[in-house]
């Protein structure tokens, strides 16, 4: 009998091209049974920490499942390919940290299975198509985990730096982790929303520039065009304009390093 | 005994992050039997009217379903979160006017009710997954609408503007709508095919300059490169260039008014 | 009983309008069973050679499926509307070349039919919807091909040019067919990975323009910002830069005619 009706699925691929198309036929071919959630194909080329954050800002909200990951910059290397059994779900992905935040939110790592059983793959490039999404399937159709390969030491995996975070009375320096497609600054810095009064005012500072920000709860607390300061859906600090986009207003991208001042004599109503 | 097979699903969310993952996450938790019919998700951020006419267009041609749908700049204030019972579907969403002209293409409002029995949301930025897509799933696993909250008249809801519209013995004035993927541009103004011979010559007016069209069943009608205005196929007048992109060629973007002359002189073929 | 559980689904619709979604729509109301895989909806617009290339390299992943193609410029024109069977497979779409390479790719040309006994389209513009969408749920139902209208000699069918392939003891030419999300550059030419040694250096040649690039397997076979050319996922020589994006670091799009020299006196480790 099956052991899980989902796949979840996120890559980099892109749209532009049938890689993930061809996934979903390699799944639905071994594992016609499987549902394919695809939580996102759109994590900027090759940033494995922004795949890690994406993926671990999703699972809470998936259903028990196997989940495919790939953000492979090290395709056709001898990193590992590697299963990570975590709360009643399974992560099937390179070892080079992909994993690690999204086993962490589902309650932590129970074991890890190098994969060494599955056939030789025909590309040292598209380990999605001839690695991962054949393994996937198997575990969805009720494979032992076990049969997948040779344990692997947690203290053996690769993990990602620690996102860059620094709180003082006077600032939080944190990085913009991801831009969404509304535009919105997603930073490293977990938010603490009864530290911020709403309507008051701060001072960012990024990349040499500086500019006022409200806090608000959600976008509308501040006036159209206004920047605002909050804690996102996922529990973050982030920034938006209300009506329109941080990114594109600022000339921020992912990386860029973001201060927020907040001195009383800030701390006042616009 | 679930009500619904099938929701739709539309939003302004865009791909660049997990938050369409996410609500199908919460759908498949929920109501394990529903398939998801992604209608679009790259509604132009935050805009409703643009949404509201996007979702109109599907709908007829969309399975019974429940229809979920979320353009929602006001997240988090006091705008309400309502349920339409519109033909044999339901239309989930804020009440901003987003959901209005899809009721209307299925035959028309029956009853309107406000969603108060949910949960209270996690977020205030995000009540696609903590507001709407859990009362999606409930409406598809059966839940009777009046259990959802009060009922709301409905000459209380919010509605969007009519769209610009002017018609004269000499001229149409109306405005681009939408444009999509190939460039296509799509105007507010409903089409009618017996008014507009096949090869007649027509000015185009919009932004302070002039172009001239001409009227085809479809694209090929005109010469390659060449503008046609043609009634595309949800009724409306819209405006391309044969084998190329005609919001890059004219720099034309939503919003942009436009009018189209038809006066006799210029009624002649190429 | 239903012939085909599976449509897999490729246009050149793009996702800023609801086309894909509506054709999905079309499907489940026509055909509830069945389950699509949206093999790309990014096919560069009008474009068939690069829809019929994303095909061709999808179809031997996918399961037996009715396959929907519309990349479809002559929409609403007498181009023919066409059912061709190859494998197990049926491929429904415009006669303008799109289907042949997948069908070859699936064994050969079985039989073709003209589509001639669906109902008249609505409209000039959106066969998709009111014809291939149809037929192809009709064939995932069962009915049998021979119905679908009259059968077309396979000789008739409107097929693409060769791709342009040129190779001799001191160069190769081909051409850029498809750039991807991450910016690898596929040719036109199909790779010998044999004669290929890693680490050999070879000279680019595109535009006007000359680049020195390394054999690898994989992208880090040559260190991070270098160039590789190796032989991709789908069998064809292919241009990448490790953890970067050639296409725009080479200023390349598809349509380049692109050179390999590898004369002897390059052909030495880096």
């Amino acid at each position: 009998m099956p052991r899980y009706q989902w796949i979840s699925f996120l890559t980099d691929y892109g749209h532009d091209d049938v890689y993930v198309g061809v996934c979903h036929g390699v799944i639905a071919r071994a594992a016609p049974h499987v549902r394919i959630i695809d939580v996102c194909h759109t994590v900027p080329a090759g940033s494995v920490a922004a795949g890690a954050r994406l993926l671990a800002k999703a699972v809470p909200h998936l259903p028990d499942c196997v989940l495919l990951a790939v953000v492979d910059p090290g395709v056709g290397t001898d990193r590992r390919p590697i299963a990570v059994q975590a709360g009643d779900c399974v992560l099937v992905g390179p070892d080079n940290g992909l994993l690690l935040p999204a086993a962490e939110a589902l309650g932590g790592i129970r074991r890890v299975r190098e994969l060494t059983s599955h056939k030789p793959p025909e590309s040292a490039t598209f380990h999605g198509r001839d690695v991962f999404a054949p393994v996937a399937a198997e575990l969805a159709l009720g494979m032992d985990p076990t049969l997948l390969g040779p344990p692997v030491p947690v203290d053996s995996l690769v993990r990602l730096p620690t996102p860059r975070v620094k709180i003082t009375p006077e600032a939080i320096v944190g990085e913009v982790a991801l831009v969404d497609s509304f535009g919105n600054l997603q930073t490293t810095v977990v938010g603490d929303a009864s530290a911020m009064p709403v309507g008051a005012k701060v001072m960012l500072m990024f990349g040499g520039r500086r500019r006022v920000a409200y806090v608000g709860r959600t976008f509308s607390d501040v006036p159209t065009g206004k920047l605002v300061i909050y804690v996102d859906s996922a529990g973050y600090l982030a920034v938006a304009v209300n009506g329109g986009n941080a990114a594109q207003k600022l000339g921020v991208t992912a990386g860029t390093e973001i201060t927020v001042r907040r001195d009383a004599a800030l701390a006042r109503r616009p």
